[in-house]
C-alpha cells in the first residue's frame, strides 16, 4: 500500500453514520472513495457532495450517494488532498484544477481533513505553482499585471488551448517559489477583478493525515501553532 | 433632452481619435453609444470593447468598431453608468447585471468616466441593493451566511428562475440600506468562497458627469476629498 493509499484508508475511519461528507478531488481522494465505497457496501449510511465532475462520476459509479450541494444545509466533514501543506496547516490546492468547488465545499464544512503523501509536507508554501481561477474575459490583461508583479504567471493548458475548469473559467499558475504570508497574499490576489478563487487554503484544514513510508502520521490543528 | 442623455452626450467629447474606449452597460450608456455612433459616422477613428452582450450588440449594429478584450493591450477611457455615486466618487454598479465585465474593463482602463442622472448622487452608498456575482454551486449556502450577517440577501430573478449573468453566474442583491466603508466591505465580501465580484466600485471613477435638470455638472476626482 503506497503513502497516498495509507492516508486515504485511515481517513474514512472519521466518517460516521448519518454524516454529510464532502469529497475532494485528485488521486489521493480517489483511493479514499474506493475505501469509502467498501464501507458503504457494508452498510455505512451517508450522503456526499462532490467537488468535481470526476469525483462525482467515480463516487456515484462506486455506489456512494452523491447529492447536489443545493440539497444540503450543512457538511459535517470534507476529506480532500493537497499539493503542499506547511507546518501551520496552510495549503496549496488546485493541481487537479478543482480548487473553486473544493474551497466552496471546504468553507461550508464543519471539519476538514486533508490526506497527503509525505512529499506534500513543506516548510514554506510556494514551490508548487499556485493556481488562480480567473474569468476568461480580460485574462490576458491579468497575465500582464501578474507579470509586472513578477508572479511568473502561465495559463494552464490542455491540448494546446487554455484549460477550462468545471466552472467555465481559466487557470493561471503562479510560479512564486515561496509565499511568505498565505492569508495576506490570497487577499491581495482577490483584489484583482477577474480573479474568481485562489488555490491558497489558509486556516481551513483541521487535520492532515500523512502517509509516511509504511506509517500514518496525524497532524491535528490543535497541536499546531496558532493560525497566522 | 433628459438628464441621462445630457450626461451621455457630454461624455463623448472626451473621446479622441485613436483611443481604445470601454463601453459600459445600461440605459445611460445606450444614449452615449447613440452619440458616439454619430461621431464615428462623421469620421472619429476609435476602437471599443464592450462590457455586456447587450452593449456589444447595440454598438456593433450602430457601426462602432467593437473588438474582443483579448485583442487590446490597454484601454484609454471607459464610460459607464452607475446606480449610486457618493461624494468620494465611490459607486454601486450592477443594477444592469454587468458588474463583473464592467469592473474588469474599468480596472484595465487608464481613465474612467461615469455618466448619471442627478437621482444617482447619494450622501452614502447602500440604499440601492448591492449586487454580488456568485458561483451557482453552493450559492444557497452563501445566501444562508449572508442572512446570518443580516445582509438581507435575495437572488436576482428572471422569469421565476435565478438570473444568469453573461459570465454564467448568479446575482445576489444585498439590501443593506447603508455601507459605511465601501472598500473594506468589498474586501470582506470577497473572502467568501463563491463570490466572484462585488458591485462596489471604490476609487475607480476619475470623473462623474451628472445631468441636473437642463444642466451638466462635472465632478472631478481631483476636486474631491482623498480616497478612503
Amino acid at each position: 500500500m503506497n503513502e497516498k493509499q495509507l492516508a486515504a484508508e485511515r481517513s474514512v475511519d472519521f466518517i460516521k453514520d448519518g454524516m454529510t461528507v464532502g469529497l475532494g478531488t485528485g488521486s489521493t481522494v480517489n483511493y479514499m472513495i474506493d475505501a469509502l465505497a467498501q464501507k458503504v457496501k457494508k452498510g455505512l449510511k451517508i450522503k456526499t457532495v462532490a467537488t468535481s465532475k470526476l469525483t462525482f462520476q467515480l463516487a456515484a459509479s462506486s455506489g456512494i450517494d452523491v447529492v447536489d450541494l443545493e440539497l444540503v444545509d450543512r457538511i459535517d466533514l470534507t476529506i480532500d488532498g493537497a499539493d503542499e501543506v506547511d507546518p501551520q496547516l496552510n495549503g496549496i490546492k488546485g493541481g487537479g484544477a478543482a480548487l473553486l468547488y473544493e474551497k466552496i465545499v471546504a468553507s461550508n464544512s464543519a471539519k476538514n481533513i486533508w490526506i497527503v503523501d509525505s512529499s506534500k509536507l513543506v516548510k514554506k508554501l510556494g514551490r508548487f505553482p499556485l493556481p488562480v481561477e480567473v474569468i476568461p474575459y480580460g485574462s490576458n490583461l491579468l497575465i500582464s499585471k501578474f507579470e509586472k508583479k513578477k508572479f511568473k504567471p502561465a495559463f494552464r493548458k490542455f491540448e494546446g488551448n487554455n484549460f477550462i475548469t468545471d466552472g467555465g473559467h481559466f487557470l493561471i499558475d503562479l510560479n512564486l517559489e515561496k509565499i511568505d504570508d498565505p492569508k495576506g497574499f490570497e487577499e491581495e490576489l482577490k483584489t484583482y477583478p477577474g480573479v474568481v478563487e485562489v488555490g491558497l487554503f489558509a486556516g481551513i484544514a483541521d487535520m492532515v493525515i500523512v502517509g509516511e513510508g509504511k506509517e500514518i502520521r496525524i497532524i491535528d490543528r490543535m497541536d499546531r501553532p496558532a493560525k497566522k
